[in-house]
């Protein structure tokens, strides 16, 4: 496969299906660089897969790694609460693709960036040593002030969780494992792989927060023992989590039991489920809950904000348990890195 | 090295200088995105640096991968005649990376921001299985129609280079063949080697070129055949281009001499010299070509623009040279791969 051929049916694939996002668009893919006009205020995210680090080509079919590197970096503009317009891939391809392998990859990229209204404007492809995907996204908002950064949460404030947890790590667990689905029903397994597979940026979830007043948020990629420690450092709060309160993704304490881990490791140290974790002032917690479950979430309140400086994860028990708190535990994978 | 600790020095380092770039900056780096508010029109474009595929880490300084990777995506924002504003890096790590390497790797990176005044708003780091850098780079104009396509040029239409050819060519087989320096000054050898380890953005030229009335503008990239051929096919228009105008850096004649190569395929097929190449209207080429001088560039006519399709690359016989027109031809190291 040479690589102007492939740019080429890239594009083809990409620009297929035009969307319209909330920049102007006045030169697309193809030319030095893109040109667009934003209005208003605009967030921008970047987020990597690499073949061996974030996945194996094994237990990934292409379509989930193209539509996982665009839904991760979408993911980080949900938990800015920002309205998703352009995004540019950069693609590494080792020797031995075909050019059916990429088709593949630019389907799943497609097929996402269409779902969410994405426009891809640009990219940039070669040959690398193992499959490498690296996605900038741009999101918009009318005012800097729409969009949620990690920094504001307020002692008073509440802890929300958007979703169910510790999916994405069980789902990696039968992938990785499949002697583990032994004692599972086969719709629970699919459910589970689709968790690793398919994230969901949670983007109305987002919008949603935003628009309840949501002082801090960030998407639980890391692990929420991890993404909570974020924004407790970028806040300079305390946070308490509670984790019996921890909503757990149904099947994934069964996974754990056959792996003979505890149920809270996949669900607070796992990371990749992409659900939200925002701080919102008490007063608005049952409002933002209200809304979330209207537009079909199932959120819960998990812990509150104090005043001082770190993260305690709190079991039943009152124990605070450390050992949650680290990131890429399970070993097979790790999520996209974090930011500098 | 832990990711964590990683991602915080590279911020500390990234961070040291803040600069002000055209668009407000509200959310810097560290957070889930970046958020500016820009005003007018905004360019984006993608690079990547890939070891073993652009570089090799024995004959190139960290620091060199650090600066190129940067220096090769605002060369993009140059040849729009764009403002550097801001750039997103993702770094890939090999395990074999120590905490001096990555301190090294940045400090390029950051010398060469500080040089453009670009701002480095965010960025990811994760494992790899060998050190990638992908970079995103956003620049500015106040309208979009300032800023200057591939697609553009018209019949009767002036070509020109903003400088001369064929340095980060030679440079790169000094690099990896030392014997070939034999017969060279040590100066020469130097500035050779500089070329391709160090390649300067044009960011003025190509501001110049735009505010002189370029048509078409591109980065001589994959080498002057190959990019000028994005032009005639974006353009729809004929290129033909005239090799004995070609200004060459001194010292290729002998570094080919030596290699027993052709100067021609140094200076035409060997690209990364990030010279631009613009299509500027006739009666506009002088005056375009003196304001080029007068900023202490080495600026020449090289061809014109005619009705047609395609590109002819024509020697001082007359002869149609057909085999310039491919990139990676040195076989050692490739440019940044092209635009999707």
């Amino acid at each position: 496969v040479d690589e102007f051929g492939l740019i080429a049916r890239l594009r083809a694939v990409l620009e297929a299906e035009e969307v319209s996002g909330p920049a102007e668009v006045v030169v697309g893919s193809g030319d030095d660089a893109a040109v667009t006009i934003p209005r208003g205020a605009t967030a921008t995210s970047v987020d990597a897969l690499i073949e061996g680090v974030h996945f194996r080509r094994e237990t990934f079919p292409l379509a989930s790694v193209g539509r996982k590197a665009l839904a991760s970096a979408l993911s980080d503009l949900a938990a800015m609460g920002a309205m998703p317009g352009e995004a540019y891939v950069q693609l590494g391809i080792p020797e031995d693709s075909t050019e059916a392998d990429m088709d593949e990859l630019a389907r799943g990229l497609a097929d996402c960036a269409r779902l969410f209204g994405v426009r891809v404007l640009g990219g940039d492809v070669t040959r690398a040593p193992a499959l490498m995907l690296a996605v900038t996204v741009v999101g918009h908002a009318p005012n800097a002030y729409d969009l949620v950064a990690r920094s504001g949460a307020q002692p008073g404030d509440a802890v929300i969780v958007t979703g169910p947890l510790g999916g994405a790590a069980a789902g990696l667990l039968l992938l990785e494992e499949p002697h583990l689905a032994h004692d599972l029903s086969d719709g629970v397994v699919s459910a589970l792989k689709y968790r690793q597979l398919k994230p969901t940026p949670l983007i109305e979830a987002g919008r949603t927060l935003a628009a309840a007043g949501a002082t801090a948020m960030i998407d639980i990629s890391d692990g929420l023992g991890a993404d909570a420690g974020h924004i407790a450092e970028a806040s300079d709060v305390q946070l308490t989590i509670e984790l019996e309160k921890l909503p757990v993704v149904k099947g994934v304490a069964d996974v754990a039991a056959a792996a003979n881990r505890d149920v809270l490791e996949l669900a607070a140290a796992g990371g990749e489920d992409y659900e939200l974790l925002a701080t919102v002032p008490r007063e608005a917690a049952q409002d933002a809950v209200g809304r979330l479950e209207q537009a079909g979430g199932t959120p819960a309140v998990i812990g509150q904000v104090e005043a001082g400086s770190g993260l305690s994860l709190v079991d039943r028990e009152g124990a605070l348990r450390r050992d949650l708190r680290g990131f890429d535990q399970l070993g097979g994978s790790r999520s996209p890195g974090d930011r500098v």
